[in-house]
């Protein structure tokens, strides 16, 4: 494999050089856990950037995320609505179901793996067995979807209303979070709305091993505190993950990140463009391809994954040099 | 807080040379999880240390070490004998029975938080309730204890014994395993002695985030990566972690930092002879001192924990620079 | 209310006299738990009526009888193929994830809320994704359906068949069991197929809180024995468990109760055949009805429970008179 | 095994004829679960009995009683302050780590099986180790308690002011409440005390498997009923057991019964006085007494356990008869 022509995915692409100048950095001793100067200031940093208060905590990987921010809105006996395409439901190994001690997810649909007010309600609608069934306890929405479709502010917002109406958190799944920023080019406090807690992904960001969860009411925030550490996610050396994520977060690198890496989506999603099985919003392009016209362009150096027999999945990272995008782009248009 | 009086702990001590050689070495595109090149070595690098099969995994944290190894031997309905003084029973938050989804720790004594054969027994002993009563599923020892005393090859083999004759796995939580075999100073084989799986630190010992679980038992290392997925703990870019385990456990690196620590130790221990609570056999002193003699110690900059009110723990680690622990040896002597 | 005219449920139905003589004759001094005489019996009780060797416990609830059976087949990371309008997924408050400690319901389709070899196989081909995805352990069928429909043996065989190529026990939901059993009118062994295990329905059969768990493997018995301790599931008088099973089990009452029900619903089937939603198989018919379709029946003194907006579910029961099935039949023919 | 010389248990005593009474006259058609007349009269009847609002639910077995209450108090990482010789500790297989989905029993100590504010405390005292460390939720304490010993309403108004204090819930374990009931001869609400749950025991009284959950405050009741249904507890022909209930609730029968079985326990005490491990204040008697002794005992028709090697539990019932403890008591005396 080179690296030029990678786009497998963004979860395994190289760690950012300010990422590797911030973990060198942090090589000092300082108390445990997250009692270090760095970990310390996460608060500040993503309170500035959403504009409102907000206590915002380290951990390893996307699961672990989504699951310990879910974990404070979702009693055992509950469920969460989410999309029946999305990451928590199919691509988890039902992380859910374990921090959530058998808590249920309860599927809606919606186009491109986006939840919508009417689907979410339809989901609602369908809890009428009292006791019997259960309950909805919180909401959750990937930014950007499964399929690289960002929710904009307003769809958001109405999403939120539903929540607020029916007295349930919202969770906001933010792997690419980045991505979305990027592509919506609003301030991040719209691209999270009114989402309760979102679980920041820096990993696809250039990060090594840390992502965030950033919460909006600093309860739910202790609280996730004493799952995570019994989760085994509460690191002793907790200053190299708040590290990598200051170093991202904290100066414009996170956005410049996405923007390289959605570039490159959009230069290969130009030249595809009869090819696509959904707008290109984010880093990811799903082009229409037959089995010989996979192998053709892997025979040209292209690494990617099969979506399904015919299709393919295509990602960006934010070390996705343009020329290796419009080469693929070429090579597309040329099949 | 300056480095060189540092005697705090070794959990959050800087990370070695090598280690961050080797991080740098493995930032190249690869499969992610633990489809890489690095990952894939694991199971041979431990197979040659301890001299028999074993398939190894790494993880972000020695709570999850343990926990995801005692999932793979105790049912929810079972329970766990222990040192009532282990890291399992006191200090994770209830991790185990997280991960073992309600399983019971079934508490043994033993001097210097070490179990033996008839405390052990003891336990089993008070199962006399049938149904009523938590079943013993597994059997968890600490290398070395919480107290830094390490079980002699013999003892463990008792304990084996013991296990064996109840159908019971041994787990080993070898957070300090590494010191533990410096102290006793024969191959490693005879350090974990009949355990079935070893939790293996390194963090302690001069990596930064990466643990090691080394399963004897290929199914048992099978069913631990299923539950490692579903905890959150299947980082993305595992190639980074295996990294770090192997620099040091590929090398001589893990026994001589180990070495290193355990030498410090030792150089205290023999300047406070009169006022050791426990015998020093690894990185760990602890120590009677009042509360004016604590005072007295860190107004000349040594830093380390209260044990309680009437004693200090005081650890050294791969990074203690001898001349500081001779100092501190003096600073106790000449109180 | 008035009995003559209940179609609502067979849940709340009354108890059998046999029952209540059986309950009278239990009261006398026994061994608590089942240690009992009568809880002693039931294995022989029921390996007699399947013709093997058979392991059975009582409890107290459908839904405690089909979790513990799961329990003995699933690991919390795994999942229960089942169809996606059973008991199981809908009805139960989400009792499987407790239960099973977080595992999934992996839904099928197939008619009349019956699994077919062929939907059970398209779940199983859907699990590509390898450690990212819940694989399967289990498979579960409910006899007869929630849409009253049974499973012939040969299809149960097809089923089976599937199961054991995959390596998966399966489990039956036999709420209705006896119902199944007296519409295919064949012995209980081909009733129940190759299931490894059968919730066993008698409370819908005139029992008051009896539901039996019959493994037909000892070992998973001995497993459900600490569930179902664990899940404050023994009863200290179990006696009086065990002799409500034995008066129904044991006597050819089990079956004529259900031939009863059966009738019943037979009798209304004939009279609504061009409003039934599904064939009567057993005890349950299902039949379009408008608004004031329905409100017409009651206000004749029907009682029952509207399943949408343009149906309603009329279930009968082992002391549903004939008469009044026939008088329900006559009304809705007249409509 | 003959009645009237059974000092056993008073767990599988015979059914009262109140009880019996009241299940045949609940067996007519009535709305399933808890929507029938006597379940829904189930709150008025206990809040008349401890003159205040309660809500309360039935349930099958003591365990469940005590799982369910507590788990409207404990979330899955915290824990719960009882004896080291609780019932919830000691007799219940693991329920608690079941129910409360992992949350630790922290033990305290105190004479006779009883927590005093000293022994709470000396828990409480202990958690110093912050996110390290399970922190209590709730306390439980058992009246009377496993040695049959009440806590006095100062006692009690002791217990609930550190809890108060703490900001945790107080859970009491009723198995024997109405035994403590007769032994302190005041009325419930003193009994009680300050305890937020009750789990009341009625199967020990007279029922036959029928114990009830009262809550003081109803919003820990509506989560109950959740988790009851959840886990299998939600009956669907309910009426039966809260017609045990309130045959013995609503009349002064749960006391007369505790009454007669206190009483036949102080004979038997007064003729073993000097032999007694514990006061007498229930309807346990706790004797020393070798293994010879027991023998002769026997073999005179007694029936009762062994405590240990050198003592015997005898436990009255019900329906013991005062000549038969009289004969046990003259027996004993005679050794």
């Amino acid at each position: 494999m080179t690296q030029q022509k990678m786009f497998l995915s963004d979860n395994a692409a190289s760690v950012h050089p300010a990422v590797w100048n911030a973990l060198r950095a942090a090589d000092d001793p300082q108390p445990p856990y997250d009692g270090d100067r760095l970990s310390q200031r996460m608060d500040s940093v993503f309170s500035d950037m959403f504009g409102r208060e907000c206590s915002a905590l380290w951990v390893g990987t996307g699961t672990a995320s989504n699951c310990l921010a879910l974990a404070t809105m979702v009693q055992p006996h509950g469920g969460v609505i989410c999309h029946r395409e999305s990451h928590i439901e199919s691509d988890e190994c039902g992380a859910p179901g374990f921090y959530l001690h058998g808590a249920k997810l309860l599927l809606a649909d919606g186009e491109g793996a986006r939840l919508t007010p009417a689907t979410v309600e339809t989901v609602l609608a369908g809890i009428t067995r009292g006791i019997h069934q259960v309950q909805a306890h919180a909401i959750s929405v990937t930014q950007v979807s499964e399929y690289g479709l960002a929710y904009r502010p307003d769809a958001l917002a109405e999403i939120g209303a539903v929540a607020r109406e029916h007295g349930l958190p919202l969770h906001m799944d933010g792997a690419r979070f980045a991505n979305a920023a990027a592509f919506l080019d609003c301030p991040p406090a719209d691209v999270v709305g009114p989402a309760d807690a979102l679980s920041f992904g820096f990993i696809k960001n250039g990060g090594m091993d840390a992502d965030a969860i950033v919460f909006f009411d600093p309860e739910r925030a202790e609280l996730a505190r004493w799952r995570r550490k019994r989760a085994g996610h509460l690191q002793s050396k907790g200053r190299f993950l708040a590290a990598q994520i200051l170093a991202l977060a904290e100066t414009g690198i996170w956005l410049d990140n996405a923007r390289t890496a959605n570039q490159a989506a959009a230069e290969i999603a130009g030249a595809a463009k009869g090819r696509l099985m959904h707008p290109v919003e984010a880093n990811e392009v799903f082009v229409y391809l037959g089995a010989a016209e996979r192998a053709a362009l892997r025979a040209q150096g292209f690494a990617f994954y099969d979506w399904d027999d015919h299709s393919a999945r295509l990602v960006t990272a934010w070390n996705t040099r343009q020329e290796d995008a419009a080469a693929l782009g070429r090579a597309i248009a040329a099949l």
